[in-house]
């Protein structure tokens, strides 16, 4: 059991180097295990859980879903499905380090999102990059770990807020950055001054996969883009019968 | 609470009646929370969750859900909207007749589906019969008991076999029979030998809501129908993206 989650996280890792430029690692966003299954069913090699679309599915507005209401849905997404899921557990719910990876390993997650911001604010650059070091000592090898960036969703729009940040935290082991909501017209500079795999937030009608890639996405998510959509289809359906 | 729970139900029942033909009540049946808003916000009056549906969402093959992780998730959905939710409840889990309404109840459920056949094998209509009327003793009038008669989905086309178990089962106390799987044209013949409400199974390409009602349906349900249409979305969205 242990070799197997280490070994998908390996797999994991190894997705998102000696990419092609232009041919980024798409992570679809599932809320459920039939979305899960839908995602891998159509060929994609690993998913990223988004906390906005499970805790839609689950009832609750972003960033209020519980703890143990989060781990469970994960672990519900990655029994659905053989392929390496990471897990969006925002800011890691007052956890601490080695229980929150306990608890994703627990879950079945190979890696996590980890949020700088807590309730709009930005959290202290240099305190959060020594809760990440924590995480990562307690994680070993065996998490994937994703940490956000969100100078560009709190008003900073200031490139080198978000590559002095990213440095920090690929200083204390993160294994991806993902400066979320930044915009296309700066992924350049972003690429160009962040070590490692950069994760960007796409868009549906943006640009596509391919355009994010040659801009310096390593790795495309969704957030709860595919979520919404899905409910917009719903909507669709339901008004039809109506 | 107990009276919102009572006054909730009591609505809910009356949806079932003084119906006129042609009109009957549509319940769509959400698999998950954000659907459940998707359906109220589209106008639908009440909600009846689908065991396989709710079964695709967690991850399960239909019937194979656990009783906790159901009622947990039936619970999810009431939480999310104001108007009525009755629950597929499949055999009930082998739950004592008491115990199931009080988990019903404790959900927030105001009425249920219980099947009267078990793995493919119909159950003896009289001893079903009596253990319906437990639960309608045990539930008084605070559940709307939707009793399912799967003679036809179990290979016997002949709509009398479907009356004499309706019959059995009103006697009992159920508020609602339900031949899931009735070919529209045996419809007339089930609505003038099954006294009180009659649900009928829909198919998203199939009679329209008008017609069902037209031919004796009170009340019109899609089983896992639209679940399975949200995945088909989700799919066209995947391989989009692929």
């Amino acid at each position: 059991m242990v070799s197997e989650v280490v070994s998908k996280a390996e797999r994991f890792r190894a997705l998102h180097h000696g990419r092609v430029p232009g041919e980024p690692l798409v992570l679809p966003g599932p809320w459920d295990a039939a979305s899960a299954r839908v995602f891998v069913d159509a060929g994609f090699p690993a998913l990223a859980t988004p906390s906005a679309g499970v805790a839609a599915s689950l009832g609750y507005e972003d960033g209020a879903t519980p703890a143990d209401e989060m781990f469970a849905a994960v672990a519900r997404i990655v029994r659905a499905v053989d392929v390496p899921v990471s897990a969006d557990v925002e800011g890691g719910y007052g956890i601490a380090p080695k229980e929150l990876v306990e608890r994703l390993l627990e879950a079945g997650a190979v890696g996590c999102n980890l949020e700088d911001s807590d309730g709009g604010v930005l959290k202290d650059a240099a305190r959060h990059a020594d809760w990440l070091a924590e995480v990562r000592g307690a994680a070993g090898g065996q998490l994937f770990v994703n940490a956000r960036v969100d100078v560009f969703i709190h008003g900073d729009s200031d490139p080198e807020r978000a590559i002095e940040r990213a440095a920090l935290y690929v200083a204390a082991g993160a294994d991806c950055v993902y400066p979320i909501g930044a915009p296309s017209d700066v992924l350049p500079l972003l690429r160009a001054g962040i070590q490692g795999p950069v994760n960007v937030l796409a868009r549906l009608d943006g640009p596509s996969m391919s355009e994010l890639g040659e801009l310096g996405a390593t790795r495309v998510t969704f957030g709860p883009g595919l979520q919404r959509r899905s409910a917009e289809a719903v909507r669709e359906t339901a008004v039809g019968l109506r």
